[in-house]
């Protein structure tokens, strides 16, 4: 007999009581019923993303509404900066690229943040750059990017969107879109809002909403324009997921009961547990300058395969963490402390994190990782 | 009290142990585990779609997949025939039309089938034609199209693909994928997959990959040949929608179990017997000549607004049924026989139909529908 226990940086766990709402029987889209479930989830994602703009929902993976941010913002030829520093950062010049968008690379070392400065010197020098993409959270290296900062460059410029993917960021951490200036903010089910994945999110401020109106690239599916019209009526322009949305209701829910104050003071007290601890084995960061609140990365020991680590710990404990991605992979495991994840799960799995480790004959004091989390988190 | 019957062309009901399938706790996608159900899909799919190639599975709602048929095959300034037949012959033509691709027009008199003649003479005319797009059964109008026929004029023609739409057709009729030459064919997970939306098929024969190859439509979420090569490694380019995906392994089995042929037959059943019993009621039936074994469209009597009727079914008996769309709003109403629906569902159907109609002023026997159903299913 063993248990499962979800600790990977998307999907994460999915609490009972959403599990319970989406298993009832199927309904339909066009009744008042669910035009009711939706007007309680626009209410609710405004709070989630801090904005009075509507946040449009989609019925896709994150990397489709990041798609949908490009080819609504921005025309073929155009220029954009992209913060790349990441699997997902490599992902927005993929878009990009795919789309006859003109990138402007800022290549940040693996395991760092961007610096502000850079952004603003390329801005100054590019004055026709209609976009600057990048993550709130680089998923795949467990750094946290300076939003603030850079939305600080970018918010009086009157053509120049600031384009952030939240989709690890989004009800982890404090990303007040409207406050910030953030021009089109990015967001996915699958991760603090404790979904399976399968929606995403886009919600844009009015600059970015100016910019749509003159965008040519070509579009359909993720047509912003067509899903603002359905939304404000309480529909979307295509068949939505609807479990996913009722899901989605019920999740909102748990989050406005918790308070987002409290959402994020949870996850950054977890992030700063699970560091501690990795740390008390006696092993590095990977991102030990701005490390997120959604997903700890850390460097395997010397001479031990990340991959390893990641494999003992899935099929001898049952604890499923991620490795590292491209580059990383080998390096580096991860492990989310976003989402349905409580002090317990936490403390599961540096418990098998310190019996792997132990298994792969990595020297250190048997239960100081646990002791350690647990001074933290008592 | 008052239960709820779910009867609507999509989203369909979704069975009990499907639904019990996706509360399971949330799964990571890239574990053995999952990686066994998705070969297992794999497999299932292909017994669905009667075909030796691969079945994309993606993260969308139906209209995903029609943008990624048309942006996957075809070239700026490719000229395709669209048969426009009702709602979703025209999103066909607006995807074309969105991509700069050059539409030629069939146009249907709505709850009419296109005749195959008018295909053969187009191509004939137009032999630069890359791609004829269709749909099995068009939703908006109850009408099925002939797909044999028409298969039969294009499959011997190098570079020209037929790309039918069989969201409302999969699983429901025979459209043997393989044999028939249809090169793309698109699916959906809420009609007789009997899943939530949120998931969407594409399949594609030998000429409709080679084509591939040469496409030079702008594509990233919805790339096709990213999509099969993760495919074959039981993953997906993107994060999968996962609940759904373990919702489509249970409910292909369903399929297996029941085994196609008599799926086909049950529908074939229950659309007869539902046309027969709207008839005795006196009522016409919109695509009289060539109705789809998916859903029967029947015209509401003269001076009654086929709205009413959906209204009524809905607040005072708790029965979804669908209205018309755009022109045929007001003027028809839409009952599904897809999916998990069984004999005593239609029977419901069609007794609150009766209590509609009468309460609606509109005479006839009353009991005559439900008489001529229990004859037809007995």
């Amino acid at each position: 007999m063993k248990k499962r226990y979800l600790l990977a940086p998307g999907p994460t766990p999915v609490p009972e009581r959403v599990l319970q709402a989406m298993s009832l029987p199927m309904m339909h889209h066009r009744t008042p019923e669910f035009e009711s479930i939706m007007e309680g989830v626009r209410s609710d994602l405004k709070y989630l993303f801090q904005t009075e703009k509507e946040v449009l929902i989609l019925a896709c993976s994150g990397t489709g509404a990041m798609e949908g941010a490009v080819v609504n913002l921005l025309s073929r030829g155009d220029r954009a900066v992209v913060v790349r520093g990441g699997k997902f950062g490599e992902r927005w010049a993929e878009i990009c690229n795919a789309y006859g968008v003109e990138v402007i690379n800022i290549d940040v070392t693996w395991g760092e943040a961007v610096d502000p400065a850079i952004i603003r010197e390329m801005i100054n020098k590019n004055k026709d750059v209609r976009a600057v993409f990048m993550q709130a959270t680089e998923t795949s290296t467990g750094v946290k990017h300076p939003v603030k900062e850079i939305a600080e460059i970018i918010r009086d410029l009157p053509e120049t969107a600031l384009v952030v993917d939240g989709i690890t960021g989004v009800g982890v951490f404090d990303l007040p879109m409207d406050r910030w200036g953030i021009d089109l903010l990015v967001g996915g089910s699958q991760k603090a809002l404790m979904l399976p994945p399968g929606l995403a999110f886009a919600c844009l401020s009015e600059k970015a909403w100016k910019m749509v109106e003159r965008s040519n690239l070509p579009k359909y599916y993720f047509d912003f324009r067509k899903e603002l019209k359905n939304l404000i009526k309480n529909q979307s322009a295509y068949t939505p997921a609807v479990s996913l949305v009722i899901g989605l209701h019920e999740s909102l829910k748990m989050i406005r009961e918790e308070g987002l104050e409290n959402v994020f003071s949870r996850h950054r007290r977890f992030a700063e547990a699970t560091r501690a601890a990795v740390e008390a084995l006696g092993l590095k960061l990977y991102a030990p300058k701005s490390p997120s609140e959604a997903v700890t990365a850390v460097l395997a020991p010397e001479g031990i395969d990340a991959q390893k680590i990641v494999r003992i710990m899935r099929d001898k404990h049952g604890i499923i963490i991620a490795g590292g991605q491209d580059r990383a992979k080998g390096k580096i495991f991860r492990i989310s402390h976003m989402g349905y994840i409580d002090r317990f799960d936490l403390i599961t799995a540096i418990s098998a994190l310190e019996m792997t480790l132990q298994e792969l004959g990595y020297s250190f004091d048997l239960g100081i990782g646990v002791k350690t989390m647990e001074e933290y988190l008592r």
